[in-house]
């Protein structure tokens, strides 16, 4: 017999992605045997942020301020739009400290299988904010998937009439990566743009 | 740039066992999604648990009360007494339901390597517990390891003196196993403790 408090503990725990039941009950075993320098400040962190965290009004954005922090910040440069499918696109990308410009998360991609189409995005206001006169060129930062290609199209026809350039990502071999292990498709893209030295 | 907020939440779950930065981070973006359904229940529940649970001083379990719910159940058969090494052991027991006896949770096993001895863990209280007159068995279900068999010889010798009958876990075929997969050492033990039909 488990004690109530603990058995919730574990139910709960038992939710979260790539945990099921027997690796929820060693993090929480985990847990309870840091109390203090983990438990309770998790707990307060959690209770912090599901009464604080809110999507952003501006670009979709999950943070404490609206508008969040990127949007907020006047030193980034508001002429490139990256356009991503969720938060944790933008976040993969903010990681690499490669981008200073605005981002628009789109929420997901269109399916007609599973009923999504553009009103279920936030592709109205993509299509409000690129049309901005400041807005020069659009980046379309979307997953090399059939989902993400397939909006990628969608959202290339209808910012096709907005003053904007628009790109994507560049396809090729990844940093790291070996031919050898590299699927064809990734390889014929890498071949087929190829830089000149 | 990630919010302080959701930053500190990924930095406090990539702490967790099992999870690293990278499932850290889904982790978070999940319980973001589910603000109301989860994440704010997981939090009060980390919270109340932090606050609550302790060490029973009697068995060594872990409960919000103390005495814990299986020593304060007066249904339970107090002529029984199991050993194990930790709490997760305890719950494994639990959840067959084959046992109603107590328990004692020795917290651990003895390591000469790691500096471990007999004072470090709860085998004080167990020499205790085991020579009051109401126990007449004492089981030491350790695990089937180096040091959780190091320990059960040295449990032996020294309650051999109590007036307990001792006893430990069976070694044999576990339920579904197949012979071809099993180890040497098991096989051996499973031939060697056979039963007669």
């Amino acid at each position: 017999m488990i004690g109530p408090e603990i058995d919730r503990l574990i139910q709960l725990l038992a939710k979260l992605p790539g945990l099921g039941p027997r690796s929820a009950r060693r993090v929480a075993l985990h847990l309870i045997k840091r109390r203090d320098g983990l438990m309770a400040p998790l707990g307060v962190a959690l209770a912090e942020a599901a009464a604080n965290i809110r999507t952003c009004s501006v670009c979709g954005n999950l943070d404490s301020r609206d508008p969040c922090h990127i949007c907020a910040d006047g030193s980034r440069d508001s002429t490139l739009l990256c356009v991503v499918e969720e938060v944790g696109d933008l976040w993969a990308l903010e990681r690499t400290g490669a981008f200073r410009g605005r981002y628009h998360v789109l929420g997901g991609t269109l399916s007609a299988l599973e009923g999504v189409g553009p009103d279920d995005l936030a592709i109205p206001g993509l299509l409000e904010r690129a049309s901005r006169p400041e807005v020069r060129e659009v980046i379309l930062a979307l997953n090399a998937t059939v989902g993400g290609q397939t909006t990628a199209h969608y959202l290339y026809d209808r910012l096709a009439h907005c003053d904007v350039a628009l790109s994507r990502l560049a396809h090729g071999v990844p940093v790291g990566g070996e031919l050898d292990y590299l699927d064809d498709g990734t390889l014929t893209a890498a071949l087929r743009s190829r830089r000149s030295l």
